[in-house]
C-alpha cells in the first residue's frame, strides 16, 4: 500500500523559496507567473502485512506520522492520500 | 489558472533524505514502513491573461519551466497538472 503526502505552507506564511523560484522564472523569460509556493511531496511505501483495517487505518497512521514528524503543523498543512 | 507540479527522483536514484525519514519513523515506533521517497511539490499561480490557448498551452509552458529550472531531468521526473 502506498501513501502520498503533500506538505504545504499555510496561506499567509512567507515562502522565500517560492519567491526565489518565481524570480528565477521571470529572469528566464517566463512571464505570467503570479505566484509560486513550494511544498514537499512524500511517498511512503507501507508493508502490506502491517496493521489491519485497510485504507482507513493506514490513513490514520500516516496522519499521525505527519503530526509527529513530517509536517510542522504550526506553519504547514498536510494532505494524505492512500493508494491501495 | 493554477499549475501543480510534482518533481520526484527517478526510480533507482538513491534518496538519502527519504531513507532518513524512514529511519526517523522507525525510531518513533512506526513499524510497517517499507520505503520513503521524498520529492518536491510546486504550485504555480499563472496570471489569467497570460498566454492564450487555455489549459493545453499552460501545460506546455509549465513543462518548459520544469525542463529549464524546476527539475533536474537527469535524475528527476516531473508531472504537471493544470487546474483551471
Amino acid at each position: 500500500m502506498k501513501a502520498k503526502v503533500h506538505v504545504t505552507l499555510k496561506p499567509g506564511v512567507l515562502d522565500p523559496q517560492g519567491k526565489a523560484i518565481a524570480h528565477a522564472l521571470e529572469a528566464l523569460g517566463f512571464d505570467g507567473v503570479a505566484d509560486v509556493r513550494q511544498g514537499k511531496y512524500i511517498e511512503i511505501d507501507l508493508k502490506d502485512g502491517s496493521g489491519d483495517g485497510g485504507a482507513g487505518a493506514a490513513e490514520a497512521r500516516v496522519s499521525e506520522m505527519c503530526e509527529k514528524l513530517l509536517a510542522n503543523t504550526v506553519i504547514e498543512n498536510y494532505r494524505v492520500e492512500i493508494d491501495s
